[in-house]
């Protein structure tokens, strides 16, 4: 596919406008480009014949180039006008990736080295050079191998403290926070795509569901008859169309998590608002739980996995955990925003008082992030965009084993938030629901 | 005042930087200015020497003219790059009046015939040309005065419904509501005021501070180490900062509130911007109380204002059972936007949990106005713009008698919002508070 004009002069590709200058580019014309890009020259080293581009975009919306030269590698990515997956007949900006760089920029700072580094963003053609991660792979495909990521909670929760805490009330000043948070009012496009596929279809009849069929078609129908968990995810999606906490990832599932052993970065922040914090909480959590259920179709004799599902579970408990310790570390050492002004709390009793509701702050974002999280769960079972996790197990009876139990699990912690004060209410009710099964 | 150049060329008046072509409109050079309006000109009749221009503006803020011509008149509101008030100390952007004449269109779409309507409006000279509301009076000078307002109820619920109802996820899409939320971001020096002159400012040592001494200075120094009731301000600032539920008016007290007995019009949304709705509710019952307690430091015994005070009670109870009634209605008949999806609900049992859950929600939206209004009242007596509902009972023992009860039923509606379930509570508690005295 290539641009053109169309018969009326107005540039089109995939038969969607898009600005002067915008190409797709293609594994033959992406080198000459990038030579034209000093930094991104240097990076690579040798000449534009010297390197090998491969187009390997598994994603489902945008094209993604590694390039490799003698010196270093580059990804590029770059925003078609149209979801990837489906093709023209969905459309999507090609602003995506202008709010992608920007939030990666933001990421950066408030979360050093755990994010890629941007080389160039070339607004035109909407493409991002970042560094190649390697020999990184996605979290969420080691992990349906059972490996063990010894630093991930560390750093997500680095991650997630740093950037939902800098960018909040708490951190920045009103006028700080609303001229950032207006840059990202232009993002709906992307944030409409939550809204149907995670907050409403997966509730209705939905030309986009799909489920494992004939297995799940009762409980798929169950659900849409549930009024109390209808009502449970509307008043979640409210929130995430009103309630704008902090600068959030908006995706933030172990398929946007690249691992080594050692190094955790987190990509593809292109769902990025200004929204509820306990969104990208509860992806995380919700994408651990869906690895732990997981599991039981991926065990063999030979292979067993509850060890590995231990470990799934206890880092669960240190996302919560150790987001918590830290985003309060960063309120108590660095409360320079204009919510819970410290000048009010300079007295004894007053930094009492403001611990006490420091600590009811976190309980109620953590009661957001097991609805945002059971959210999460349901929509990779009965919705557009599964995990592989789940898909991979090919037995289609034990892989709907797995996903009723995940589905049972997402839906008590739904409709009933209250019974899930604490993470380790989570973790035991998610291993209750398998010893049951 | 008149801008010039400075020395370097920059354009100010006031010492404050201006935009090339600002100019601040005096009684001598404004009717040559909208003699060059032809609508306004045409509303006005006759010739520019015909018109009579008088500066009327007893606000804090801006420039107000009153002009009247052969046929008609209108108001003019200009705004200062400064604080009236205060003076060129306090600088304030010119901008607001933009936001003002913004937030004057979406209300007239939601809730027609309900504010002033505009003639014209001139970015430049941050200047409203609006007709001229007579015989109106501001509705709190009428109050002290034990004037009772017939429509007052009815006007002001069914503005409060239409602009809110009308700018939430509940009317609009995503995309629209985003849309308009990032417009009004800007605002945020308008914001500011509010966010330290409400929410912090009467909690702690601040030079703007004021209050009836040395009567208050007990209870003033109560509130200001009264851990609980300061984290509940900040609950609430919080609230502030990050809930684009609508687009609220920002300061809809008594005296944004233009009245004859059969006429209600709302003024001056220049703090307009996409919060929390509560706060306009909350304002609107935070006033009809602080007048309700101020009245007796009115009443003599030839004019006992008892009645009156059952008047503005039943009042307050009819603006939330008003208000409630109306914004369900509109939601019932008109749920347009992307939140609580039509779709999810259309069975017999969706539809009864999405009408006990649009109960849920008013409740939740009245315990935030409660939480909204304490704090109304409560800055209107310790933080530094009172009420002359209050201010002018000449007395100042008696000024503070009423202050205090008022003061005392702020503390506990902001502390102990769950003792305040319905709009009866709070006009029982306020009942109370009065006789216990």
């Amino acid at each position: 596919m290539v641009a053109r004009e169309s018969t009326d002069g107005e540039r089109t590709a995939g038969g969607l406008p898009v600005p002067e200058g915008y190409e797709p580019k293609s594994e033959a014309s992406l080198a000459a480009y990038l030579s034209g890009v000093s930094a991104v020259a240097a990076h690579l080293g040798g000449a534009a014949g010297d390197w090998r581009v491969r187009e390997v975009g598994d994603g489902n919306l945008n094209l993604v180039f590694i390039v490799e030269g003698p010196a270093g590698g580059v990804a590029v990515k770059q925003a078609l006008p149209y979801v990837r997956l489906v093709g023209e007949s969905w459309p999507l900006p090609l602003s995506r990736a202008h709010f992608e760089q920007m939030a990666l920029a933001t990421e950066a700072q408030h979360a050093p080295g755990l994010v890629p580094d941007i080389l160039h963003y070339d607004q035109t053609l909407a493409l991002i050079v970042m560094e190649l991660l390697q020999p990184h792979i996605i979290m969420r495909q080691g992990m349906i191998k059972a490996v063990r990521y010894p630093g991930f909670v560390e750093a997500i929760t680095t991650f997630m403290a740093g950037t939902l805490f800098g960018t909040s009330d708490l951190a920045l000043t009103a006028e700080e926070k609303k001229a950032a948070m207006a840059e990202f009012c232009g993002n709906t496009a992307l944030c409409k795509i939550t809204e149907d596929l995670i907050f409403t279809e997966p509730y209705r009849i939905a030309e986009n569901n799909r489920w494992t069929t004939p297995q799940l078609d009762g409980i798929a129908r169950e659900f849409r008859e549930d009024a109390a968990l209808k009502v449970a995810v509307s008043r979640l999606k409210l929130k995430f169309l009103s309630e704008a906490q902090a600068l959030i990832h908006g995706d933030l599932h172990t398929g946007s998590v690249m691992v080594t052993e050692d190094d955790t970065r987190v990509i593809d922040p292109e769902f990025a608002f200004y929204g509820p914090m306990g969104f990208d909480i509860g992806a995380v959590i919700a994408n651990l739980l869906i690895n732990y259920f997981s599991q039981d179709g991926h065990a063999t004799p030979e292979d067993p996995r509850e060890s590995y599902q231990d470990w799934v579970l206890a880092a669960t408990e240190g996302v919560w955990t150790g987001f918590r310790a830290k985003f309060l570390a960063l309120w108590r050492n660095g409360a320079t925003g204009d919510a819970y002004p410290a000048a009010l709390f300079a007295d004894t009793a007053g930094a009492e008082a403001l611990k006490a509701e420091q600590e009811a702050y976190m309980d109620r974002l953590f009661t957001d992030s097991v609805g945002f999280a059971a959210a999460k769960m349901i929509r990779r079972i009965l919705g557009l965009a599964h995990n592989i996790d789940l898909e991979w197990i090919e037995d289609l009876d034990r892989r709907a084993a797995c996903e009723t139990r995940c589905l049972r699990l997402a839906r008590d912690m739904m409709v009933n938030r209250a019974n899930y004060p604490t993470i380790e209410a989570v973790t035991a009710a998610a291993r209750k629901m398998r010893d049951a099964a």
